[in-house]
């Protein structure tokens, strides 16, 4: 029993200024947001999600995003694969025309919080997302599959609706899959149950997860994913993002982390856990956000 | 691999009214402790530290310690298991002649934070445990191993030293073992490693873990110990005490914390989340804390 049966190295994709902007309340000037990009990068992480080509009149937040996808092609291309999220086809269609290679499509398991979320059923996202597989220009479209595990509106979510989920993506051509815990209520049982049955049915695949640490399971959903030998997660640095519920509760597991963690269990990341906590105050500094990772709660150890 | 091979039921040691309050900053008056206690004891816990006999010059905080056992004793015994903690055979003295029938004696396994802690060597700690074991009038004799995983001074603690502690306690007739990550520092590898170490030693003891939240390794590490069939967790309501290091971090793992965790995994812990909630949400108004517990900040989804 000695020694965990765990991946040697992970790969980390940092969403901080996709999913951590996008959730942000007050509107960050696009230079803030380049300064950030520029930061991250320079950390060596290997993906990205750069930005969300939504509708800027739904979040105002996202109007810059050709502007910053320019930025980050000039600057970064080859050396991070940036992403970045499209929630229909006109959005893919300007992501490409912005330069975007790699396109994110968002959708969500349980139904209702589909309906709730993108105003159509998942049976319709599925159609959307096969018309964007259409489109010519990218290298890699994935999927981030939202409330894989439980629904605010529907409660547990069967592991039947993932896998039917990805098995038409992949029919489309998709070939990034992530399997996200929207709410951070999925326990470390619901996960393994979810993911042995993704890895029976698609054993070939491999695919990212995507923790929040809403009631502190982020760490132990990482581990329980370890264990099945998942070796690809998404994080955000100062835990940005995510949907916070409620003062207090973290919403996106934050990047150090699991760089902390992952170090501590002589898993390689890549990342220096140093200089990403000094990026990660760097952020909640020029953000004024209050720091809700616990290693950077807790900096003064390391 | 479908089910994780966890146990069906956990036992619950609430720690909040000796290690939560003895790590508080201000006075808390007496009658406020006894409200907390009866709250707590109210929940259904099979076990509590109550209190500590340590000398009040050093920690005033516990200078009320025979009223308060006294009065533990008076409302709850027979109902909840009362624990005492003491540093040396005078605590134990006091502690017996106010009524204690339950002591747990704290030292470190690590020999440069025992002598911070207590001015002694291991082999010092050990010699006064087996005086106090060999007082008359108590029905159970526990330990509390501190640093049994990473030390603040030493780094990395040898799980022989853990295992050299228990083997000389139980020789002294030692009947429950407490093993503690005083930092909040271990990964679930180094868990894994030293439990496995601790059962391949001692193959029929029951021992109970005690983790801290400070780097977010709590949860993971009782999903670790948890898949090593251990059933024992001693845990803080509202994340009381465990020496937070930095404004922001998190002590103790909140007992909110695990029983949420559990809850979700189909565990049983005897006690009702809702209405430990409401007591932990209690003792943070009571004491002017800043709740750091996950289920606590995010109430909203419960």
């Amino acid at each position: 029993m000695l020694g965990m049966n765990v991946p040697e190295t992970i790969v980390i994709t940092e969403v901080c200024p996709r999913d951590g902007f996008q959730n942000h309340k007050t509107p960050i000037p696009t230079d803030v947001k380049k300064e950030i990009i520029d930061d991250l990068c320079g950390l060596g992480f290997p993906r990205m999600e750069i930005t969300s080509f939504v509708s800027p009149r739904a979040i105002p937040q996202m109007h810059d995003a050709p502007e910053i996808m320019r930025y980050f092609n000039e600057k970064w291309k080859g050396v991070v694969r940036g992403i970045a999220l499209v929630p229909n086809i006109k959005g893919a269609e300007n992501a490409l025309e912005a330069g975007a290679k790699s396109l994110i499509f968002a959708l969500s398991a349980s139904e209702k919080h589909n309906m709730a979320n993108t105003r159509r059923t998942v049976e319709g996202s599925l159609a959307e997302l096969r018309e964007i597989c259409g489109l010519q220009g990218y290298e890699e479209i994935g999927i981030g599959i939202a409330t894989s595990f439980t629904c605010p509106f529907a409660g547990d979510v069967p592991a039947e609706d993932v896998v039917r989920i990805i098995g038409a993506s992949l029919d489309f051509g998709v070939a990034h899959i992530t399997v996200a815990d929207t709410m951070g209520t999925a326990s470390p049982l619901q996960v393994e149950k979810t993911l042995t049955r993704i890895k029976k049915e698609f054993p070939g695949i491999d695919f990212a997860l995507h923790f929040h640490d809403t009631y502190g399971f982020g760490l132990a959903n990482v581990l329980t994913a370890l264990r099945m030998g998942c070796d690809s997660f998404e994080t955000s640095a100062a835990s940005m993002g995510g949907c916070p519920f409620a003062p207090g509760a973290t919403g996106n597991l934050a990047t150090e982390d699991l760089v902390n963690m992952a170090e501590k269990m002589g898993i390689g990341t890549g990342i220096d856990l140093a200089r990403l906590l000094t990026v990660s105050r760097g952020i909640s500094e020029k953000l004024e956000l209050k720091l809700s990772s616990h290693a950077v709660g807790a900096c003064r150890n390391f």
